[in-house]
Order: C-alpha cells, then structure tokens, then sequence
C-alpha cells in the first residue's frame, strides 16, 4: 500500500521522521492530482513537524489501476480529485459514511449531490473539505464558514471561472473577437480544448450554488442557478460600455431578495468602482456583502494544477488537526535592513545642457540603470522624474546624496519606493 | 455582575434562551467597544441557535467605573478595545494566566508585548484572538493562520491604514495637497484629530509587526519594522507619477531576503496591474504571496466601529466553538427567479427620425428609465446604447421583446446585466 509513498526523505529531520503516518487515497491523477503529490512530498517535512503526523499516499485510484475498498481500508482521508458524478459520488459517500475524511475539488458533484454528502458527514463526524472546488487558491469557503460564521450574508458576488474572465480581459484590452480570444486562450492554456462548460456559464453556476449554501444556509444546487454565457458577447459590446465607464465580466450572483434568495450567473457590466472590476485575466474574486462589514473581496488565481492542488492541502492538513489556537514559539530570522527596491526619484533642477547626464552618471556609478525618465520645464522650474531599476536601498541613497550636492539641483531631491508588478495573471 | 447584560431578548427563542450562558469581560466602551455591545445584543440569538451557548456581558470595566478582578471572576472571555500598553498589557496577561480566552483589537500591544502574551496562551491553553488588531474585517490573521498554514510565505504587502489610504486617494483624484487632503479626511471622519500615529506610519508598522510575526514564525515587533510616513508626499510627485502609469500608496512590506527578512512601512509607487493599486478611499487590503498560490489578495473597509466589532465577534464565536467541520442541515429559502437589475441594451436601427423616441415610449410603458444614452451612426449602421436604472428584469424582457418587433430595429437588440456600484467607500 505505501508502494507509492512520494516521501523519499521520511527520517530526514527527527520530529518528521518518527510521526505517526497520516495515510491518504487519491482518488485520480490527472492535473491536480498529480500536482498534489508533487506539492504533498515537498510539504510532508514541514507538515510532519507542525501536526505530528506525516501525510503519506496510502494508495492511488485511476481508471486503470486500484482498488477503491482496498484504497478505503488503508487510509486515513480520500482525496477526491477524478471528477464527473459516477462514480465519484458513491466513493465519496461511502468514505464519508466509513468515517473517513474526505478533500474533494469536485464542483458538479457537490451542486449536485451536496445535501447528500453533507448529511452524511454530519452522521459520521467525518471532514468534507472542498475549498479547491470554488475558487482556486482564493480561501472563500473558509472565509463564509469562519470569519463570517456570526454575519449576516446579504449578497455575494464572484468571478468564479478563470478561462471567461481571461477571454473578456483579453477582448477588452485587444479589441479581439469572442472566437479570437478564446482561440488566444487555448493557445496558452487558459481553454481547454473543449471550453463549453467554463463559456456557457455551467462551471460558475455550480461554484455558485456551493458559495449560495454557505452564505445563506440553504440547499442550493446547480438546478436551481439559471446560467448564460459569454459565448454572445461582442467587441460592439465592450467598446460601447467602456464609453459608459463600463468594463464586462461573467459575474455569478447569489442575494437576498425579500424572504428568499435569487442566483444566477451571466455576463454583466460593473462600473469602474466595483471591487470586482479591476480582476483581470485568469483571476478569480468573491466579494461578500454584510451589513456589519460592508463587504469583503477575496481575489487570486483561479484554478490551476499547483494552486487547485495548493487548496486541497489546506483542507488536508485542517483535517490532521483542528486550526492551530496558539502560536507555536517564535524561530530566530535575522531582520535585513538594506534591500533592493526600484525607487522614483524626483529633482528640482537649473534648466541647462548636461543635467541629465551628470545625474546620470553619479546613478551609473553605484550602478543603478533608469527604467524611464521625464525631463519637463525651462528656467527656475526644471524638473526630472526618473524612475530606476532595482538597486540595494544603500546605493540608491548614496547616489541622491552625491546628487544633493551638484551645483544645479535647487531642493533636496525627493525618492519614493516603486513597487514592481512581479505577479502573473498569464498575460 | 450582569446588571449590564444588552440580551434582554433572553427566551424569545428556544434555543437561545436555555442556553448555558458565555460570559464576556468587556474592557473599554469606546467607539468599538460601544460597537461591540450593539452588535452582540443583536447577534446573540444567532449565536447561542449556532452555539449553544448564549454569549452576554458579564461587566464593563471603563476609567471611570468596574473592578478588573471581579470582570475578570466572572468572564469566560475578555474583550480588550480599551487601547495603549497600560493597563491593558497586564489585563490582557492576567486574563491569559488565568486560563480565560482574550479577543483584542490592540495592535499597539500584540506588536510591543506580542511573544509574551503569545506564550502565556500556548502556557493556560487560552486562545488569544485579535483579527480586529490588523485590518479591519479584512481576515488576514485567519487566512494566514489556518487557509496558509502550509504555505511558505514569501512575502506580504499591505495597505493597512485607512487614514492614509483615504488622503492619498483623495490627492490623487483631485490633485490637492497633502494639508487640504489630510483635513477633508478629518472634516468627514477619516482621520482622527490628532492624526500623527497614522500619517506617519507607525500605525501600519504596528500592523506589518503582528503580520510578520504570523507569516514567517519569527519573533518580530514594532522596533523591527523601520517606518516612513506620507507627510512629505506632494501632489506634484502624484502627478508626475501617474504619467509614468504609477498611482501612490503607503505601503507596508514584510518579505523574506536570503536567510532573513526585510521589514517596512513607506509610501510607495504602484504599476496598474498590482492588486493593490486599485485599493481606494479608506480601504485596507493585504496581498500574500507563496510558490504554490502564486497570490492572495483580500480587501475591505479598514477600521471602523461596526467593521472591527464584527471582526472582534468573529474571534469571540470561534473562542465558544471549534470552527465548525459539519454543515447545518439546510434551511428552507424559497428561490426568486424575477428580480431587479440595471441592464445595458444595445439596438441596430435605421438612421431615421423618431427611433429614440419610439424606443424610449416603450421603455416608459414598462416603468422603465434611462441612465445614459449613446447614440451613433449613420444609415445601415446606426446604433442606439443605453443603460437603464434597475428595473424586474420580467419587465425588462418584455420591453426588449417589443423593441424587437419595431420594424426600423435591424437584428435582435444585446441585453446584457449591468451592477451598479451599490458598495461605499466613503468618498
């Protein structure tokens, strides 16, 4: 059964080395799970300290080979990440009604068979975790469940679906057609090849449906989502709506509405204030409104194999042990107080020739290189913006010292951090 | 002792009203600690239904009235919003020695006294809360503590004072000075009369200590996190800068460097794609980032009364229960399916005269008003664009429908769902 154990390094540290197995069955390893068990023989060290217990794969079920009640027998969790209704749903129902923890990223299953597994994880005690169903990385099922146990939930609103969040960035920011972004989109692995679930809207609502059965309480499932999808939406479109201060995203919706609730997913204009209007590309956002809190907005990459499988296991290390009521004694971590940062630097200067090449030069001494400059105004009003590349803060303070000094600048000149856009959004 | 007891709704539910009493030591009665009394008069019958125990204030301590000792007797759990180092500190550990749980919103305590207080809870087995401390009802501190427990942090950014926040915001749109900006803030809320702790950055550095100390595991407080404030920022430097495709925020860092960690509070520039850069008015927000997430980012309104009461309550129902691992059963919600929207619609038309006027007459009809109107082109291709306030979308359609039968409209008019910008962010 430990034939497949990825944790080469087990006895490698003390405190890991001797903890009690904790046997986990995956149950499929496509994208995910195969990230998974990349991500699960990176962490099992450092999980092993922090829980007790080192997290080890007890078995693997594809279509080819295993044996799910063999699987069952020696694990301590199933991690649920094949897919599809069947035979998904009897797996999980029967883990859970084994007693065992179950971590599953199947949206259509729990929309559409959730009460049912929600019920039998509350007859057995047994865990179901499933924030990598929702949102990726985004922790917006802990964050209903925990945070915002004692709120009363008036609205959410989401983008939920990485690939139609990605072709309407790319139509608004190319002007591209729906079948030219999307095109773009399969191209760079943002579509697959088949995209009629995540276009049609189908894939939201069912993340939709989940997020309405926390917020409200309810049992909420796919049926009860009408969807529409992105597959209509022209360039006219969004062309026309950013005249009106409009940007287009495919917003799934979940409300209170009198003494009910209404859902839906469907393309939608925000105005440009909205917290959801700036998310752009493949990423994913939920917005949660109440009235003690006004609201809240949670946002990162949507869905992808290392973050999906990121998200699985949170909810498995949540079920080795209850979240952690105290901080465990603070490591020793010396504080670095000289480090790298582009700066913006902004100099008065005499509006005469060879200004900029002096400065220039004093810059090109502590070896600090420009990115961008603006050189603006004549006589007593000269002034020059630059902004430079990363260089360690010490440099960079020298060198406006030593410019301080040129017989031409007229003020002490004024250096402000620059903070770069390191992120990716896969565009 | 519960002579100020605020549920005097006791009974008016089953469940609630034989519920074993939870009794809360509220030390302060400020602006949050009035919140909190509110919010807890009016969450108490939810709380006890969820918990089975019936939260109440058990006693007040303020400057001018309660004993320390007997609040203390008689809690299970003391709330500190009184602020500052003394007395607090020696309540706060007091409480914790004697094994009662403590939920504090003192950011200036948990970053100058932190690894005491954190130890003599790991000691009693308290559980010391204090997601109110860092950025409103934005849960970081939860987000960090459990969602990222297996993460390996490698850096967090964070807009973490609303003050500042909102006088750069305001710089920026309107290209006012920092004086004039700084006392609109203060004319409508935003700032307090004596600012000083928040425009010069030791606020935010306070914050980054407490988010430091959760992210990386390392001992670090107040003395660690070197701090620069936005008092010397000009609107000139805000609009040099955004030629540069830059907009101005004080930003706090706290990220590892080689085998250390590098600590800092300072305004700083932003290209467009961060996600922090569209965080405006008095918002907080706190981007994390770690290999297998890529990035988090979660946002929200930054302190204000009823925002840090309800992340104080949230810390209070997680102190009566372990989060819950099982769902509730479902409650009944009937699904409305007709509701009210704002909607974009875009109509081809003959270029000829009365078409607007036909269309709006049937807009009328239906209850239906326009928000803005664009109308363009010529023959074959004239277009007709509109954006309507919110209207049942039943009556929408049906509206649509007969536009569709006019015999100048040329293709079936785009209906697309518009959201209107319903949240405040106090500007």
């Amino acid at each position: 059964m430990s034939s497949t154990d990825p944790s080469g390094h087990a006895g490698a540290r003390g405190a890991g080395g001797d903890a009690v197995p904790f046997r986990i069955g995956l149950l499929g390893r496509g994208t995910v799970g195969g990230a998974f068990f990349e991500l699960l023989a990176e962490r099992a060290d450092a999980i092993a300290a922090e829980t007790g217990r080192r997290p080890e794969i007890a078995g693997v079920l594809t279509r080819s080979q295993g044996d799910f009640d063999e699987i069952l027998a020696g694990s301590d969790l199933i991690v649920e990440v094949m897919g599809g209704i069947d035979p998904a749903a009897d797996y999980v129902l029967r883990a859970l009604e084994a007693g065992r923890h179950v971590v599953t990223a199947n949206k259509q299953l729990l929309s559409q068979r959730g009460e049912q597994l929600y019920a039998a994880a509350a007859a057995s005690g047994a865990q179901l975790g499933f924030e990598a169903a929702v949102a990726g990385v985004v922790p917006a099922i802990r964050v209903m469940r925990e945070s915002l146990a004692g709120a009363h939930i008036e609205r959410v609103h989401g983008i939920v679906n990485g690939t139609t969040n990605f072709i309407l960035t790319a139509m608004a920011r190319t002007g591209a057609g729906y079948d030219e972004a999307l095109a773009e989109a399969q191209r760079l692995g943002f579509a697959e090849a088949d995209p009629t679930e995540d276009v049609n809207g189908k894939d939201a609502a069912a993340k939709m449906a989940i997020l309405a059965r926390l917020a409200f309480g309810a049992a909420v499932s796919l049926d009860d989502v009408p969807y529409e999808g992105i597959e209509h939406v022209t360039a006219d479109d969004i062309a026309y709506a950013r005249e009106l201060g409009l940007s287009l995203k495919l917003i799934g919706s979940a409300e209170r509405i009198g003494g009910g609730i209404a859902l839906g997913v469907y393309p939608a204009f925000l105005y440009g204030g909205h917290p959801l209007a700036s998310v752009s590309g493949s990423f994913n956002a939920v917005t949660v409104e109440a009235p003690a809190i006004t609201e809240i907005t949670l946002s990162g990459p949507g869905a992808g194999g290392s973050q999906t499988a990121s998200a699985v296991l949170g909810d498995v290390v949540s079920a080795m042990i209850p979240p952690a009521s105290q901080l465990p004694a603070p490591i020793d971590l010396p504080v670095v107080r000289d480090v790298a940062s582009a700066f913006y630097l902004h100099v008065e200067v005499a509006d005469r020739p060879g200004v900029l090449a002096q400065v220039a030069e004093i810059l090109g001494l502590q070896g600090i290189s420009i990115k961008s400059v603006v050189q603006r105004g004549i006589g007593d009003d000269a002034r020059l913006v630059m902004v430079m590349h990363p260089i360690l803060e010490s440099r960079f303070r020298a060198a406006v010292d030593m410019i301080e000094r040129l017989d031409f600048v007229r003020a002490r000149p004024r250096a402000i951090h620059v903070i770069d856009e390191t992120f990716e959004d896969g565009e």
